[in-house]
């Protein structure tokens, strides 16, 4: 068996029958997304992530990167990866054609991503990136600076980055302290950021930084940030390289996974860099981006879970221990009830989480391609208030997906040969970047609930009461299961409305529980509609046995995960007090 | 502030409050357990942990250990501990004085042994390992055995290891293949281990390794293993040291975690060795002391989880981020609500293992100085019932609460300088080694509920209702929410004997639910007799912060920790069903 195989019969399912694929392949300018053209694209992205990417993973962790006379070495495998991939057009699939992309629906892109991270997250992670500048520049940037640095980004000549945080600027960005000095046509940006993914490397030719600075006359705090294009080497007019900017990496961190991904600190030092956008309005302009990197984060957490569940799988198989209840002779682990439980656990979760993700940005194309006004607003809004949900719920789940996947190795797991800890170390940057957990949680119950007043989360908690109420007979019992948690993150929402009123501190006290409950409830409605639409398959005369086992995981998913959600929904109604009343002083008085 | 400081006021509660201390140092031979002396000792190990032990731990992680000419080379700071550990007599406190021990309660060892795990778990391993060798030789070796090793052992001039596990026994040690050959007063023993904790170093001057091994005319199964004592180097007559044994390390795994701690592949190449106890009853001899290893790593969960709470406390306070709600200022980051939900989750986790740990560990005590025979099997079959629910539960929460450590530290708990990232990775041993929690939840529902009918767990359910009835008024809202609780268990206990009678894969597929539930109940129970004591202390005068605190842990415990047992419960009450239903082909079926 190889490394990773692309679950591409639940990538497909949930395209068609979650995502509403074929819906979307209707709309006018995504007549190319055929069924059979995705068919194709998806096999032939399988075949590149198992052949091509996947080897280098374990590798690229044991070399990790170096600092080398002011540049990053990266693994050589990574160099040869990025060129098939950048060769194949893999990083073109959903961009603007003007700009050399291929114009098919973002939701599209998204099982492709999935199995680049899945292959090898601290490689995909520099695709990722630039996939966000690439977008960034696309809604922001003027038309010169579009047609001088989108063709080769999209096409993956050049790649890009994001440069926000600083050392004292992390969650809260309104102190960010980074400057820039205009110059004739450009600016001159100097200052320090930290945590730069990919911040260097020599896979591509040049690398395209998007950084947030102040200008000279800005006012403090967030509405006094604008964002520059900075090149590593500046472009000449002809579209060439010129000299190299005095932009570039300054150390390098040492992380507990992903170790192949470069995380630069990066110096500015009066480097040349141009303007995106108005002045001042640079986190809006990063905004529009971290959204959808949000959603990708999201969908790492179900590509690391995938690939944890396969190696997991396979040990499953091939380990020998004493008699299973119900069996004389030794046989493999697969057969011990508790070992089941684990890798159903994770598959389900997995599937779960791959629903809700695919759901979500395949809103993001119908928002885009929307009829009405008012379409286009529910769609948008569908997605925003599921985008936290993706990326907090998708993450914190992944972070016990891989944890399960060390230990069904029992205490092969422990050791890093075996690979199960790589995944485990990889997996735990994930509720952390992009917005901790912690931000996403108040964006759910902030931004995207309370500023509403619950009308997305009413519409989606209407739309999941439609699927239990169209359900097949067949699956009455986990109708109901799901029914159930419905309610209860229906009450959530209410208790939430109330408890804000009189209490500041309530909406923050409950956020982490209210996404958590919101990621369990989600992630049954989305199985539950997987398995109506197999039930019609099946009837239809569909045999694959694949069918089979979404009905198990659908089955498994409501009795033996779904109800956590009892937890979560007591601990937000709890509310602020039991969170709040401990002082300061007192954390600690046990020992002092 | 320094890395660690032994958390003195927590553990003396519990000591009192919780494990009976008090009533203990009543009983014959325990006089010197006074109130005094536990203070006493109890300052001096927190200093010792403080100021020797914890400053080596996150440099032991970097320098990590090497094989260099078939011998273990650690840090030069581990020896110089291990050597002030030795000549403080910190091994021997609960051992027999026939042998150099200093004859207090096994209980009183326990918050020692806490703080050397918390200063520094990779180095604390080897005193545990060296603990577990005296005590299984005490129990089962031959007076000759026992005045040759124990004395040396117990002074902590040599140390001890146990070797059990082969690349095919894990789980299942009834196909161990190492060979023993009788040979005059001794035997040879031949074979390889692997997973041998400190199985070479150069800290003591000696290593006693015990070894499970084969007679040649061994029946097959658990029922052909013996136990045999091999020293590294052979003991002479006088008892000074002969020469090398053909004993030693092959190699060293290269681990997630633990990285100071010499895990070895041990190679016996026909060495002396000695039997201990009778033949072929290796396993029993093994599992006597195994009990007590599964505490000491319960405890180790405990250890880790406080050295993660304070180290994340810590960057809670310094770190400043923009202002939280009800603030204007930027200030430090413990205001934010999420946060303290953080730190109050790891907090109380803690406490709540720790309570149920030293009170397991109490009742160990005092079965040996029961009065009757009657109180003997009582303190016996609780210690026993608790010891499964200590080392899976207490390990398991150290995985949220060391993850929970790295996320209170955002962007940076990600990098390995800051030293939460080892926390995390070292806490991930636990579930694993000593029996996985897969083991422990079946020895849980198996050996400890259905083979007694569910007699323990229903004394100790009567038990919990007791502290609830007697509850202090001002503390009933946080009984009831326990009342609850305890039922819930109850009916699982019921749902278990009922269950198992027709199905027998219920018990193994309920078994991790349903230890995690009993976990969960049990934390709470032990909250509430805290919390109990607490509001007569505060009656009586006392006026210490740090029982505010802990009021505080029972209210926030009871509102936002335990109602996850209710999902635990559904799981239980689901039975076998979901988890055995996929057939095995099926699992892979999404890419097959």
């Amino acid at each position: 068996m190889a490394d990773y195989n692309a679950p591409l019969k639940d990538m497909k399912l949930t395209l068609d029958h979650v995502a509403r694929m074929p819906e979307l392949a209707q709309k006018p300018g995504f007549e190319d997304a055929s069924a059979d053209m995705v068919d194709a694209i998806l096999d032939e992205a399988a075949r590149v992530a198992r052949d091509v990417v996947a080897p280098s993973n374990w590798e690229g962790d044991q070399q990790g990167v170096q600092l080398k006379d002011g540049s990053v070495v990266c693994p050589e495998s990574f160099k040869e990866a990025y060129q098939q991939y950048a060769e194949g057009g893999w990083g073109s699939l959903q961009f603007d054609p003007e700009y050399g992309g291929q114009g098919l629906p973002f939701l599209l892109s998204i099982p492709v991503m999935e199995m680049w991270h899945s292959a090898n997250m601290a490689w995909g992670l520099c695709p990722m990136l630039s996939q966000g500048a690439v977008e960034c520049l696309d809604l922001n940037g003027s038309d010169e600076l579009k047609e001088k640095y989108l063709p080769k980004l999209v096409s993956g000549e050049w790649t890009g980055t994001m440069n926000l945080t600083e050392s004292n600027a992390g969650s809260d960005l309104s102190v960010v302290r980074a400057k820039a000095e205009p110059e004739g046509d450009h600016y001159r940006v100097s200052g320090e950021k930290i945590f730069i993914t990919w911040g260097d490397h020599q896979m591509a030719e040049n690398i395209i930084h998007l950084v947030l600075a102040r200008l000279p006359d800005a006012p403090a705090g967030v509405r006094g940030i604008s964002l520059f294009l900075v090149p590593k080497y500046l472009v000449n007019e002809d579209g060439s390289l010129g000299e190299l900017n005095t932009a570039g990496p300054l150390s390098l961190e040492h992380k507990l996974g992903i170790h192949a991904s470069p995380t630069c600190v990066m110096g500015f030092d009066n480097a040349v860099g141009y303007l995106v956008g108005e002045p001042n309005r640079g986190l809006a302009c990063m905004f529009t981006m971290m959204n959808n990197a949000r959603l990708s984060v999201g969908l790492q957490g179900v590509s690391i879970s995938e690939r944890a569940y396969q190696q997991a799988l396979q040990y499953a198989f091939e380990r020998i221990q004493g008699p299973a209840v119900g069996t004389k002779e030794p046989g493999p682990i697969i057969r011990h009830a508790d070992v089941r439980r684990m890798l159903l656990t994770m598959k389900t979760l997995t599937e779960a989480g791959r629903a809700i993700a695919y759901d979500a940005c395949g809103s993001l194309d119908f928002a885009l391609k929307a009829d009405t006004e008012e379409q286009k607003e529910l769609e948008k809004a569908r997605a925003a208030l599921l985008t936290p949900i993706v990326k907090g719920w998708c993450t914190e789940v992944a972070q016990e997906v891989t944890s399960l996947g060390v230990q069904v190795h029992g205490g092969m797991g422990y050791v890093e040969e075996t690979g199960a800890a790589q995944h485990f170390r990889d997996a735990r940057i994930l509720p952390i970047y992009e917005g901790t957990n912690g931000i996403q949680a108040l964006d759910l119950v902030g931004r995207k609930t309370l500023m509403d007043k619950g009308e997305a989360l009413s519409a989606l908690v209407q739309e999941m009461r439609s699927s239990v109420a169209a359900c097949d007979p067949s699956l009455t019992p986990q109708a109901k299961q799901l029914e159930e948690a419905i309610a209860g993150l229906d009450r959530a929402r209410e208790q939430l409305l109330k408890g804000s009123v009189d209490d500041e501190q309530w909406a923050g006290a409950v956020a982490y529980n209210f996404m958590m409950l919101a990621g369990y409830v989600c992630g049954g409605w989305q199985l539950l509609r997987q398995g109506n639409a197999v039930v019609r398959l099946m009837a239809e005369g569909e045999d694959d046995p694949y069918l089979q086992a979404k009905l198990e995981s659908v089955r498994f998913y409501m009795a033996q995960v779904l109800p956590r959600w009892k937890g979560h929904a007591d601990m937000v109604a709890d509310g602020s007090r039991s969170i709040m009343a401990l002082s300061e002083e007192l954390f600690a008085s046990a020992w002092e």
